[in-house]
């Protein structure tokens, strides 16, 4: 069997994570990791080729899908409408707000290059997205609601960083049990931002550094923190390393409504991650099996996990998911 | 708006839930319930025309999809390949032993005919398929797991009322509570069919009747019973009607794996229904949307919830979906 071969644009924590994912998955194989930093000097997990980025070009027809690993904030917005013209693509963009346009950008780029660009892939946007939307058409009478925790946010970790005083930090998200559990019974409830998630900050300072202030500057900081119930602990260099080195995350996606005849459901997806990047990598690399095919069967421009029928996810042939999974 | 047009064929349980989730999407309406009995005799639980089986050909043209709300063992084998000819179809077909040569046939049928015809639409068969095949593509390597319940089986039910000496029953499937635990813990557990669920049986019996008889023929009952640990109350027919007259269901899937890293992952889905059959109503109906949008983009043939990008079932537009649900 020829297998579906992959290019992973971007080595950090995702890329690696593709990585290992593809180790999975009988069916695919990486044929070169493309970084802008200088090639010698990336170190992979699993061996393979590393090129400079500017090669990517001399890969034509030898790469089918290849996935994008780099940020949302800067990255992606550049590289994925140019890359798209010469390759499909998979890309994990997550800026909310930029969605639509960001769409737009990437459908015209793919279809002037005959590829599937799919983005925001992942499990927010992503698993958590396909949550939303069957669970609405599913029950149209209710209220959905996504909690998100307990995880550590890179964001909110990095802006904890910018505080002067502060050495390092690692901030987790925590959804409020008590307001999960009012979803659950189905009271339907009004959630604002403080409750349904608070803010746990472990915080490194510099030596001799003013706690309170950090801690006021940190509990004051609008948008990340401001509307939040949050916590600030001081500990030492080491016990972050030692307790708080890992990215693990998870959430809950609820929908709560009733029939006509006022029967009450509930319907509920969560996951528990213990590796954020790997579980994200692990999604893009079953969103590129599926851009593969896609593409084969002639479809061209963008698209996110609403357009993506699950048959193409699976390893599986239709006749075994049908005779297995259904 | 032009709605969308849909028949009933077959107005038990299934075919009431139907029109009240109809009654929630302001994009549909039910043009008419088709029976077998005498039209007359049919009470609808909201105004609608009802009409005998034999005048559906009158139907064709004015009405875009039917939901056939029979039963898996006898009507739909007979029915759905029949009325695709004339009609989409949406069907909640769930004798999953018999899924493949099912297909076959109402695939034939519908192409034949130049129609859609969804098959074993529901919640399982339907959105826990979903969540099976979308946790196994994202997680390759782990183990997939359902439980049921707590809620009503009505073959097992039905069974026990075959009993002699049974006026009436009501069996509920119980997951067991350690080993949904122990999947949660990630300890990938090899379950046998009675470690994962119990069966609770509320049993009415006659005047007089051997009761340690019946429980003994209850628990030896071969596929039905003696596989599980199955516990049996005696109660009175008031009883019965009283705290055992609902019809609620659910259950889990979950998914529990790990990354080529030795990091650990947990994906869970749940549902908990008051009411059993108003939920495979309500998803019926979203399905029956979805078929709509494929028959008119030119799509012929069997589909299943694995053949459907989650786009078409949504009332929202595509652009909606990527801004308020991605």
């Amino acid at each position: 069997m020829q297998k579906i071969r992959l290019g992973i644009v971007g080595y950090g924590n995702l890329g690696r994570g593709v990585q290992y994912a593809v180790s999975q998955n009988a069916d695919m194989e990486v044929v070169a990791v493309f970084t802008r930093r200088d090639p010698s000097a990336v170190k992979t997990v699993l061996p393979v080729r590393v090129e400079s980025v500017d090669k990517m070009k001399e890969y034509t027809g030898k790469i089918d899908v290849m996935i994008l690993c780099g940020g949302s904030a800067t990255d992606l917005p550049v590289q994925s409408a140019q890359i798209v013209k010469l390759f499909n693509t998979v890309d994990s963009f997550d800026t909310h707000a930029k969605i639509p346009a960001y769409y737009e950008a990437l459908d015209a780029a793919a279809k002037s290059g005959g590829h599937v660009g799919a983005m925001s892939i992942g499990w927010d946007p992503g698993l958590f997205s396909l949550a939303r939307i069957y669970f609405g058409a599913a029950l149209a009478d209710g209220s959905t609601y996504t909690f998100w925790g307990k995880g550590v946010s890179q964001g909110h970790s990095d802006a904890i960083r910018r505080v002067a005083g502060v050495k390092d930090a690692r901030q987790y998200t925590v959804p409020v049990k008590s307001a999960l559990e009012r979803v659950r019974r189905g009271e339907n409830p009004q959630l604002t931002t403080r409750e349904k998630h608070t803010r746990e900050c472990y915080v490194v300072a510099e030596e001799g550094a003013d706690l309170a202030r950090i801690e006021k500057e940190i509990k004051e900081m609008p948008d990340y923190f401001a509307d939040y119930d949050t916590t600030v602990h001081f500990i030492s260099e080491e016990e972050l390393k030692k307790n708080h080195s890992g990215i693990p995350h998870g959430g809950f996606v609820l929908r709560s409504g009733k029939s006509a005849a006022e029967n009450k459901f509930l319907m509920e997806f969560s996951l528990k991650l213990d590796s954020n990047p790997e579980v994200t990598s692990s999604v893009l690399v079953a969103y590129a099996r599926a851009v593969y095919r896609l593409h084969k069967e002639g479809k061209t421009g963008a698209v996110t996990v609403f357009d993506i029928a699950p048959k193409y996810l699976s390893p599986l042939s239709e006749a075994e998911q049908r005779a297995s999974l259904l």
